[in-house]
């Protein structure tokens, strides 16, 4: 499904400022709503709907499984897309004790100390034991360039893919959020029974704290990123067990924390 | 204040994987506390803080000028930042019921269209006559490649600027995130006593719809991008009356929205 649209402008070239008809992407609001209640609304593409509400369950750990979910229901409204999920009563009750949590940040009654400290969730520990060459990391980077097609009828989306050793990347969902992108990855991932721990994750966005917590919620042991990372992203990914290759162009890379997935040679 | 530490890490090179130490851009939870209690935790660089106190109090439209906020205080904990604030009464009052609205979203009770409307707040309407010439549009975009100090260094930091015809680009703030980048500018320009109608916003990162609510909030009449808009940001920015220039490179760049304050020729 073509996420983008055509609008009128102008355009300035050598010969001064002549009409022109750009393509840009498309934005709007997305309710993900669970057992009637909406948990949060987030701005991304409207496509790839359903692995958005199955992977941003998974990174946001409301469920460990997509069969958790149930059928989701997809209802579009002339302001935006609600995304209609069913919890399971014991996942339910955990997600009004989350819901409580969530609600600190925007000013349900926390002080500032106590906010802060809810801003930060613990993370699951990241053990699978992936190993990748320095060409896999070329190999990964260079697919994802050529699996972009919003960005580069766009210029103004992020991508997410899933690269495995001998096969090659085998998903990858774009979006004009970057973590949005991550979350319909992992939506896609699971809908399709391929297990997060068997590759490594390839981003085009900077590591922020956000995408270091929902590649480690999922188990993917390695990300690898065309940007650099934050320096609180390395922290958290050190803590969670997770490999970070940044700023990967070409055969150049850096490698911060769990390095030892990462080497010269030939797979082992 | 530098906004950056260096972390050790491996780098890939022509001859293998070396040791390397390299500078990366801090990043912490930072809450927004109003009258004691938090509205807002944002990821975000611990710098120019007072900025972005008031900054994010104008573009939300918690205040209409700086002197409302009295004085701000910043307390540094081990978890993040607090920026408390005081609002007066008829403020606070405001704010209490923006407060349930912004709780729609995070899961307060709302059903998912509930959510939705509240998810698109009524914008200004943007009405100062600046007009620019092609070669403003250049300057201001050249001066802004030459101010990032804290993206030079770390390669994750997004830069909001503001450009006045004949007094170049006046004021830049760097933050890892693009949202805070442009709150930190709107408080810097608020403190110095700048007048954001008389000039136009540069900034590094792509026109989602926030970017342009933001801008449109403060008043600035032409905001300025090296990267594409989306399809919804465009809409926004053409119903708050807001120009918007995009993917400026050089003398090449697009417009989008009340084109009429763009024109090729001399200043009129």
């Amino acid at each position: 499904m073509r996420a983008a649209v055509d609008k009128p402008g102008l355009t300035a070239g050598p010969l001064g400022l002549s009409d022109q008809t750009t393509a840009l992407a498309e934005e709007m609001p997305i309710a993900l709503v669970y057992n009637g209640t909406t948990l949060a609304v987030m701005m991304g593409s409207p496509a790839d709907l359903i692995d958005f509400a199955v992977g941003f369950s998974l990174t946001e750990g409301l469920v460990d499984s997509a069969d958790e979910l149930g059928e989701v229901e997809v209802i579009r409204h002339a302001q935006g897309v609600e995304l209609q999920m069913w919890l399971p009563e014991e996942r339910a009750a955990a997600m009004a004790k989350r819901r409580r949590a969530l609600a600190g940040p925007v000013g349900c009654g926390l002080c500032g100390v106590e906010s802060l400290e809810q801003a930060m969730r613990a993370l699951p520990r990241v053990t699978a034991n992936l190993r990748l060459r320095r060409q896999d990391i070329h190999l990964a980077t260079t697919a994802m360039r050529q699996q972009q097609p919003l960005h580069d009828e766009t210029h103004a989306a992020h991508a997410a893919g899933f690269y495995r050793p001998g096969d090659g990347l085998i998903l990858v969902r774009e979006d004009v959020g970057r973590h949005n992108a991550l979350d319909k990855l992992a939506g896609a991932l699971a809908l399709a029974g391929i297990d997060a721990s068997t590759g490594a994750i390839t981003v085009t966005s900077r590591l922020s704290s956000e995408m270091i917590q929902k590649t480690a919620q999922i188990g993917a042991p390695v990300l690898i990123a065309v940007s650099a990372p934050t320096a609180l992203g390395v922290d958290l990914a050190d803590q969670a067990g997770l490999t970070l290759v940044t700023r990967a162009r070409g055969t150049r890379f850096d490698v911060f924390t769990h390095t030892h997935r990462i080497h010269s040679g030939e797979p082992q």
